[in-house]
């Protein structure tokens, strides 16, 4: 065991922590579609996004500049918990008897347990700066909520969650990590909004959705000039912020003298997959290297692989732009899979884009496939990772048991974008053998993008 | 912010992960009594011991070789998670506004969250080595019963844990974890066993007790040449494995160019206490430093600060050996503390010997103070620690303080021995108020302590 030519855990030094974002829209050959007003199916420009975020975010929202500094105070809170380190799965590997080299960067070291933080901090830091005292947001198993708690109130800012009430009292140990970081967490629908009570009319025993959420958290935030909304994913400042994971894996890549021939990250609005995977896209943009760069949906949830690219809401009820999405259609109500934060619609404008132009590709794995890699991984590298992140771990399998029938050694590099130990109901299920998987007919997606059409929603 | 001088985490290079385990005993001015039969009262010898341990374990028990060299297999599976870090506490400092210098070790961030793998993986191995097929052992807030079950798995052996069954209810994320793990977990007291069923006789509804569980765990052991019994904490060997942590954190602080006024650590049996605070001990016994090392116990359950240092039995029925220990008395009952792995009556041989030279001090901390000074820490550093922990924690918080109070520039080192995220119930009672303090009474202790003079068990 030579540990050090062969480390099991790269870790980059603080002072190399990056000093700025990667915008991937500076180099993308063909840009990202601008979001639209459904009344008018013109582009919304900053001063209509104005009542929602501060007007810094805004600004990154449309940026076509290739870095973006990250200020200094947003940098002192990073090395909280960053760099984050990158860890070779060699226990992985021999397990599967595999020639692949696999790497993963570690995102649960966090103090909310995922990548989230990485957003929720900045954030935080550019509606304070701008004079915000209130931020709402939605949540849906809880991972950003927290996330986003644990950042307000490092800014003494107050926090409001609306938590998908399905989740709310199936995960009470996410709800008291918000309270442990003094946010006031409701299960929505709530009667609160309008949009809530619309909803509790139609079905009082209303499950709740992210849609449905993200409407009430909207609605709150309009109405209150000092209170903004924040957003966990989907949106490319979001998507931005969230590159500090690829760029330091790049360079602990290089540390390790290895350099990914697959790049893996699990998908639900796209923030984590392109974290990891933006600052290695750029290289194969610019034809200086060449990768796959795979992101893995669940089956239940098909977007990217069985959906259609087109303009749709962000939330169900319909208080945002319209965005160029890879959509199932925003009435699309996704099964109950414990993999919350990949129960959503749509993908964000710069994936969804980067998808059509065959830059990067998508997969699907059904639950009871990436549970199983999850129980694997547990076994093996001794980490428990959060029922979003086992679909990275099964497409990383998929790839790994693919090298040894090809006998190649793939180099293979995926994000672990948080731990599960929030999350161990959803194994004592699986592990009782009560966890099943579900399929969405082509009927049933059909159905929900009709809508679109019969709201006249251009294609893109 | 100049990181490079300062940072904030100080992470040791694999390479220089420690290749022996310190053994205290060595340098012991007054080395620690050896365990007694309960019928002869005389030494109990390494055939006593056979069958419930491997014989290299046996031989650690009773080793005063000051350096035991950690096997290449067991360095290999602990790079899964070591070297842990080393953190500086610079939010929670600012948040103390304290000139005090806080360290922390953490770790957490072992598969099972706490330090109980160092030990785990251990025993483990030697079990496995000498051909045991099983193995059995008890859990309280089932930190060690999942460590072990981590451990077990790894080497194909058969588990059984006996889980405190007010814990096994209480918990159930922690049964999933041992679950995950292959373990076969069951609520004690059970009637699997003479001890338990003795127990349920008397009280068909009693909730369990650590003593209990170890009673029935021991019992099993003792049955069957192929099956052993493995403890988590109070014995020589079980500490010896846990001071791959203090050896770690001695080159950290080295890196750090710092070096301990104060030692810290939470003490329920001493593993963790000791894994921190014996290699800085080895510089104080030998003259060449000065610090204070402190252990932290909760004021509910007091017995290194009012137990008296004698002989007793390691559990509740009578199965084990009389070990030398300041203890409450076997039959004393600790209150239902949401520290569950701190509800021990007794402290191990070592630990108890130091205490009665002065070379360690002891102080009791009360819940409330102790989940105060938790969620201080998780609003600051950003880490939910476990129960146990923020004993330590609190008592770190009491010196910042007084370091305040007299200006000076005090070094604190303590260890995190674990997250509390599988203990977020708890937190939630905290934070709604509906935790209290617990005191015991000098006459209850005393009721206790007379049982031991009745039974003629020898001080020490």
């Amino acid at each position: 065991m030579s540990t050090k030519k062969h480390p099991k855990k790269i870790y980059l030094p603080e002072e190399e922590m990056p000093k700025f974002w990667y915008n991937i829209v500076a180099d993308m050959p063909s840009k990202p579609l601008p979001p639209l007003h459904p009344a008018t199916k013109e582009p919304v420009g900053p001063d209509d996004l104005a009542p929602l975020f501060p007007m810094e975010l805004i600004m990154q929202e449309v940026s076509q500049e290739r870095y973006i500094e990250i200020p200094d105070k947003v940098r002192e809170i990073y090395r909280i918990w960053r760099p984050s380190p990158l860890i070779r799965a060699y226990e992985l590997e021999k397990a599967l008897d595999t020639p692949a080299k696999i790497y993963y960067k570690y995102e649960g070291v966090s103090p909310a347990g995922s990548h989230k933080p990485n957003t929720a901090v900045a954030q935080a830091f550019y509606n304070h700066a701008e004079g915000v005292k209130k931020i709402t947001t939605e949540t849906g198993a809880g991972q950003w909520g927290s996330a986003l708690s644990y950042a307000t109130q490092l800014f003494d800012m107050e926090l409001q969650v609306f938590m998908v009430k399905v989740s709310f009292y199936q995960k009470p140990y996410r709800k008291t990590m918000m309270n442990i970081w003094k946010a006031n967490t409701v299960p929505s629908p709530t009667d609160l909004t309008e949009a809530g009570r619309k909803i509790l009319a139609e079905d009082p025993d209303s499950p709740g959705s992210l849609g449905i959420a993200i409407s009430e958290a909207v609605e709150i935030a309009v109405q209150d000039p000092q209170t903004k909304y924040a957003l966990g994913s989907v949106l490319n400042h979001v998507l931005l912020h969230q590159t500090v994971i690829g760029l330091e894996a790049k360079k602990q890549m290089e540390m390790a003298d290895a350099y990914p021939d697959i790049v893996i990250g699990c998908f639900g609005g796209g923030s984590n997959f392109a974290g990891i995977s933006f600052p290695f896209l750029q290289d194969k943009i610019k034809q200086e290297k060449d990768m796959r760069v795979i992101a893995v949906e669940p089956e239940s949830c098909p977007k990217l692989t069985r959906g259609e690219f087109r303009y749709d809401f962000g939330d169900t009820i319909g208080m945002t732009p319209l965005i160029p999405m890879f959509t199932l259609g925003h009435n699309f109500m996704p099964p109950a899979i414990h993999a919350g934060g990949l129960r959503y619609h749509g993908a964000g404008a710069i994936v969804s884009q980067l998808l059509k132009d065959g830059i990067i590709e998508a997969k699907a794995v059904h639950q009871l496939e990436s549970f199983e890699a999850g129980v694997l991984f547990a076994r093996t590298e001794g980490i428990i990772p959060a029922p979003e992140s086992t679909h990275a771990v099964a497409q990383t399998i998929r790839e790994a048991l693919k090298a040894k029938e090809q006998g190649k050694e793939t180099t293979i590099l995926f994000n672990l974008s948080g731990h599960g130990h929030i999350d161990l109901g959803a194994y004592e299920k699986y592990l009782e053998g009560s966890i099943h998987d579900y399929s969405v007919t082509d009927e049933q997606i059909a159905e929900n993008l009709k809508v679109l059409d019969e709201m006249g929603f251009p294609k893109a």
